[in-house]
């Protein structure tokens, strides 16, 4: 600091949740705003007991929310910061952030080396940027501006900016690129690897804007609150576990990168390869299968978008010493029949228990990515994969090892469906010739879903099935009455844009 | 809007300054955030009889701040939507933002056409866009993204999206690309323009960064707070005017933007030409002349650099039918004597009278420009300009000029330094060998300027002066003693780091 005056503020609570964005409020006639010269969206450095954060600044003009001398924080930076009501904390100016200097080198069109990447992603894990800043560094990495040892670097710089696992011999990991409704294989393939003999120390995240996240749907019949202690514990076990991945701190600057992608809804394939290979390195995994589905309302939308991912992929799996195959699935419709927490567990246990009514489609997409990671590891033969996964599956393996996970993270239950629940049925008959999975989410969402873990869709009309006035369509399930009410109004006003018959 | 609940929140006032973005605050457990499925950084709709905005959500934890229905709005939201404490507001999802496909496509290297540039602006100027959708934006045309063409667009679109000033027969303005302290030209140029019977109705901006705008200078002389009709009166009676431009809302998606690229610190060729060129169409310039400072520490650094910008700058003046002509200036150190908005208005005021001690560099600077304008406009031959404007002034026109236009703005009167005031006298002999503009300017705003008036640096140490130990430097000026204090000590600890004494 270039000066050291008593910039002391205390500390008030206003409990404001800004998501990742530091935030500090500070009076418009405060004496340190006053005397530092700040005004609003100025960036600053807020300490306290030898800790420090970056803020940006957000001017009160009403003196009702904060006496003279107080200053407030966002829910985040308080947590950052450890500081509580009351505490004294100092604000000063920020000096310049050296590695936006690389960032502008970057949108001027100039490659960078290897060590500007680990400065760019140190500050942004050290929460340096900006939304402003972050936005502009996802901008400079976009579309292909990056080239493949771009890419390498970034996905290094990501690997060692948080926590590291390491587990002996082999470890697999599965992903998939792009959400679609209901693709819940996760808990399917990780019982069928666990069971083979292969390591698989499985992470995943909760829904942030779909109707349900892997550990969502994992979280109504099991526990998925594991730390990493437990997690060793499970794995060592069972071979495999199926824990939420927001305890253990890998690739820390990609959670910050997502939540502003994902705001932008901008697809940089840099940033899509760093953000998933830099989790799986982390995480100690060896042997990876990522699956992209192709289709138009997916992420990934055409087949040669996705064969150029698939390269790109494979060259930087390969700088970081990861074995890697990617399998295209399509991606034009929900898979399975569940949308939401409790309803796609349903799904994933009707699969494993080789229930007559289970999914088709949720099967054999896990039995796909099983069986690529059982040829990947040598487990079998190059072609044997799908077969050997279809015949753990067959005789129980796969359901005693996935309760025996179940029972090691803390129980097993049943998922419950919501106890309130409409039949949505067809005014018309025809063949269902397009499905709008983004409308189908929010459908499950307006219905409580996942924060109502019964809540969601069965959804009964997949693509090109044969439909007579009156056929059941879906059935909408909510915990409240209020919700269903809310969904069913929302269907009314939007059946066609969510289903097309014709 | 997609369906139609009563969404409605009554709108507590809060008196958060969030600058220029949109903040809505809305309690985690509020009906509408439940129903609608709204976390933190939401983009939704407010709307209020029959108005609507967007803005971004920010979540509140403590029941404190807000009740069970209600929910707060920032204060730029809040005058944007013409609510108060009290009003009811409807809360919705936002549709996507058609004109975001063009940022992307931008984004992805695709040239745009000009339908694309007037809905990004269209978009822009209607507050649609958060702040990370304007960085990403302003990334895409940033270093020479745009092909003239492009930049021309966008020019167009930007002069279209607000008001727009006419005038009878040519009407002259200048404009200087990138601060330098004390560069104050403004009204010695307009002074010498009208007194060459040219229309010259010149707005100015205020202070954001800097230690004074052009608007806070005129300020300590005269009132600058015009509106469009006070501003024809004046410019009808007297040929000019010295106003602030804020009551004139002249290209309102350029603010917007120039907000953002401030705290990116990005340089964008396109952004800057369309920026001043589309304020200076709407204000119903027809001819302009632009001064380019070049140095290591202003804007624009080389002379390349400057002659790639003039060029550009050109072709989109021919392609809106400006008679446009650059002049390039010397940026390595602070213009006149004074900085700050008394001081410099007294730099000014030595000009204009022909005072010996005058600073010559600014009364230099101001008879070029002036020049240029006088042969741009053919008021004398093209070599002639310069003896012109010099006659104007040395005869006491521009004096006599620039007395009753202060006159006809509502009054004169002398500006007045701050009463504190400390001579910096050198520690040691030798020559000065560098200046630190941004240094210096930061020392000015920590005593005081811009907000006391009278505060700032009177600076006696030009670039290669000769210097004998305990000469004076500089004097600082102050309203308050604290402010006084708390400037010594910044430049106590930083002496070296401003001025280079060898």
């Amino acid at each position: 600091m270039e000066h050291n005056h008593s910039n002391n503020l205390k500390v008030k609570s206003i409990g404001i949740d800004t998501y990742r964005e530091n935030i500090i409020y500070m009076r418009h006639d405060c004496h340190v705003c006053v005397a530092e010269g700040f005004t609003a969206l100025t960036r600053v450095i807020v300490s306290c007991s030898g800790k420090e954060i970056i803020a940006t600044l957000n001017v009160i003009h009403n003196s009702n929310l904060l006496e003279h001398g107080e200053a407030a924080l966002s829910m985040e930076a308080m947590e950052r910061l450890n500081v509580k009501e009351g505490d004294f904390i100092g604000v000063s100016h920020l000096p310049p952030v050296e590695s936006l200097r690389s960032v502008r080198a970057k949108l001027y069109g100039q490659s960078l080396e290897p060590e500007a990447y680990q400065g760019i992603i140190r500050d942004i894990t050290d929460s340096k940027y900006s939304n402003i800043e972050l936005a502009t560094f996802i901008a400079a990495c976009s579309n292909d501006r990056l080239k493949t040892e771009e890419i390498i670097s970034l996905t290094k710089a990501m690997i060692h900016s948080g926590q590291k696992l390491s587990w002996p011999g082999i470890v697999v990991d599965k992903h998939c690129v792009g959400g679609l409704p209901g693709n819940r294989t996760t808990p399917i393939v990780v019982s069928i690897i666990a069971a083979a003999g292969l390591t698989i120390p499985k992470t995943s995240s909760r829904a942030i804007t779909s109707p349900a996240g892997t550990a969502d749907t994992v979280e109504t019949f099991t526990n998925v609150n594991l730390d990493l202690i437990a997690i060793r514990k499970v794995v060592e076990q069972e071979g495999g576990c199926m824990a939420w991945g927001g305890a253990v701190k890998l690739s820390p600057a990609d959670d910050i990168l997502i939540s502003i992608e994902r705001s932008l809804d901008l697809d940089s394939p840099a940033q899509l390869i760093a953000s998933v290979l830099s989790k799986k390195a982390a995480a100690g995994s060896t042997h990876v299968v990522i699956d992209i589905p192709v289709g138009k309302s997916a992420k990934v939308r055409t087949m040669e978008e996705a064969v150029h991912l698939k390269d790109l992929m494979m060259s930087v799996a390969a700088a970081i010493n990861m074995t890697l195959d990617v399998v295209f699935t399509d991606g034009q419709q929900p898979v399975g029949r569940g949308i939401g927490p409790a309803l796609e567990a349903l799904d994933i246990i009707a699969v494993l228990k080789g229930n007559k009514e289970a999914p088709i489609d949720l099967r054999d997409r896990s039995l796909k990515l099983a069986g690529r990671l059982l040829e990947m590891t040598g487990k079998t033969s190059s072609n044997g994969g799908y077969q050997m996964a279809f015949s753990i599956l067959e005789n129980g393996d796969a359901w005693k090892k996935f309760q025996a996970i179940c029972e090691a993270q803390g129980r097993f239950s049943e998922p419950k469906m919501g106890e309130f629940k409409f039949d949505v049925t067809s005014s018309k008959g025809g063949v269902i010739t397009r499905i709008d999975n983004r409308k189908l989410a929010k459908l499950a969402k307006l219905c409580g879903a996942p924060h109502a873990q019964g809540a969601g869709i069965l959804f009964a009309s997949p693509l090109y099935k044969k439909i007579i006035m009156g056929d059941l369509l879906f059935t909408l399930y909510a915990q409240s009455k209020g919700e269903l009410e809310y969904a069913k109004e929302y269907f009314k006003l939007n059946s066609e844009a969510i289903l097309q018959i014709v």
